[in-house]
């Protein structure tokens, strides 16, 4: 049924309203679904939206089927209609029915999708059974913006590895504490609050022996709330924690390690800790050698182990040792207000003699948080490459399937 | 005369939207008439602008003075409209005749200005005078914008000092220099071009021995286009400085120098450099003693020299002192997305044992500029003091007067 009224939907202008209201959707559900994608979903006719949905926790309805729901609770249902989603609606069986044939049954006019499943064996296969089914299919529609959402499940599917990012607090000369150590509180309640929810969005907070030996945080989500806790890590490579650690506390805590003790590897896996051995190098950072665990072997484990995206909170030293692995993604900057003039740097990085060849990130987001600001910033060459996962052209035509 | 069209200019919504239009008119002149302030004038009859002006180079009109003769151009006249001036028409004599007589002479209605003329000794004269000869007059619309046009002159006049801002171009990390000295170019094309705006807005930039040492640089404006060039000034306490200096070219450089040297001297003041002597005090910086000019001497003395606003474009160790003697009243910070680990820093400061009690700017402006960002931050004390000299309850009313 091709009526005047869904032809209208034809528009550009309006399939990118409707998908943002589908991002948004998406959004609200940022800290729920791990390690599965957060989808948003909403259905269309005449331009009045008939159903909205996102993706609820892991083994539970995908956004799709909650919007299906939602129009069907309204008494409606998808003749003549437009479904937007904010990706590829899934085509296999996992923890729930495909949602394709969901969709089939419904039997709407048209699937708009923001871009393809980013897994290179699955890509395409929603679309194809669509079309197949006499749906009409778009996809592309705010790629970048749902990309934007769900950047470590495509890093996973696509690089076997989370997307990263660093957050980092310090001062507008950027030093993240005092020369002794004092840190406490340099940037203000805003700041820590945006902070935890860029923890709660995570499914790994990742951290050094050296913060752990020194603040012994918790490294939880306590400031926004949230229905699931990411996991925490240690990077420790001398297998030195106490075991009184606050952030071995609770559920799920990763301990990455290069040293061996039995002993202490049975008390703690029998608590509940997950100890991973990685393959350690040595390396020397100003000036003295340190002990390192594999950072990129690190990453590729927990990309192996269900997780999308990497929060870190690390000091100088290790954050340095992460930017020189090429394991971060992105940087996440609190600037309070404030000169210190001596202190800690933000990353203990090789001593350069010239600025050509450097590796520039870019910002992406610049923020007021009550008295400091945020910035963001992000590497060019790794977005580039995601996005290039999911804009794959033979699929965007369809020519190929 | 009081018709219905000018009781509806009473709208506290209309006078801050004409306002805005005049304060846009003086941004306009902000580079030109120093050490003048920068003022804009509107002239609005039935919400209709019949007149326009901003004042000119020193010792040509003013903006009032420029709005009526563009009235008069179009064949109109001030009956029954309302003057919208950025600062208090002047009452005296100066280098023109009062612009107090030229508004009477026009007699519109009614006289809205930002805020009262900075000096104390004139302030709210202006008001009275036009409010003697029946013309109303209303005072404090946009005052805190007024004040960020001319926070130069409003300093020189209430302080006896410049309003003073130091530019500092970094890697987000803070570094402002690679440890070898190398910083060009940490920020980009489009940082640098806005570093010149505010070099041109400036009346003195001013530096010190090291910078001039290490980079000869000109410090003049050269990436904006501007009908006046500020003055240069290079603190060298020593007189060391070699008189082939770029930054000497040109007219009207300033050393500021604690040391005599009467043949250099000669040489230079013959040249047309201003030498100026200024009390020397000894001051420990990071472990070594080093000799300083008296900055706070320094800022009278640029205060008593016409100095309006001071752009500050120096290294760390002179950084740190003027911050340290409480000579500067806002940060102008270009960050480029890099970080480089080690180097310079911004500024060299007493080294704190904690937090509490630091001094905290505030940021007030965020903005991209190309691959960079700018921030700016002020210190809200000085901000406050400035505010205050402008809003003086006894002259807002009009009561004492």
């Amino acid at each position: 049924m091709k009526s005047s009224q869904s032809l209208e939907l034809r528009n550009p202008d309006q399939d990118v309203f409707f998908m943002r209201q589908a991002l948004a959707l998406a959004e609200e559900a940022l800290y729920v679904p791990s390690p599965n994608p957060r989808v948003g979903c909403v259905i269309v006719r005449n331009a009045q939206v008939i159903g909205r949905g996102a993706t609820q926790a892991v083994g539970s309805h995908h956004a799709e089927i909650m919007a299906l729901h939602d129009m069907q609770a309204r008494g409606l249902n998808a003749e003549g209609a437009t479904v937007y989603i904010t990706l590829e609606p899934c085509s296999h069986h996992g923890r729930t029915p495909p949602c394709v044939d969901a969709l089939i049954m419904a039997r709407p006019e048209r699937v708009v999708f923001a871009h393809f499943d980013p897994n290179p064996h699955v890509a395409g296969r929603g679309m194809r059974l669509l079309r197949e089914a006499g749906i009409e299919v778009n996809v592309g529609v705010c790629a970048d913006l749902a990309l934007a959402v769900n950047p470590g499940f495509v890093s996973r599917m696509t690089r076997g590895v989370p997307y990263v990012w660093m957050k980092i607090a310090a001062s507008l000369d950027g030093r993240t504490a005092l020369s002794n150590g004092v840190s406490q509180w340099i940037t203000g309640l805003e700041a820590r609050a945006d902070g935890h929810h860029w923890r709660a969005r995570s499914c790994v907070v990742l951290t050094g022996i050296g913060t752990v030996r020194a603040d012994d945080p918790q490294m939880n989500v306590r400031h926004v709330a949230t229905v699931r806790q990411p996991r925490r890590a240690v990077i420790d490579p001398g297998f030195e924690i106490s075991e009184d650690a606050a952030i071995l506390k609770g559920e799920g805590a990763i301990i990455f390690t290069g040293d061996q003790n039995a002993e202490k590897y049975a008390r703690l896996t029998d608590r509940g800790v997950q100890v991973v051995y990685v393959p350690e190098e040595s390396a020397p950072v100003a000036g003295r050698v340190r002990r390192r665990v594999d950072m990129r072997a690190m990453m590729k484990w927990l990309g192996e182990h269900d997780t999308n995206e990497v929060h870190i909170e690390a000091g100088s030293g290790l954050n340095g040792a992460l930017l020189n692995a090429d394991c971060v993604d992105e940087l996440l900057v609190y600037l309070a207000p404030v000169l210190l003039g001596e202190g800690m740097g933000m990353a203990q990085l090789p001593a350069l003699t010239k600025l050509e060849g450097v590796q520039r990130f870019e910002f992406t987001d610049l923020k007021q948080l009550g008295a400091d600001v945020r910035l963001r910033a992000r590497l060019p060459e790794h977005w580039r490459e995601l996005m290039q996962k999911i804009h794959l052209t033979e699929y965007t035509t369809g020519q190929a399937l």
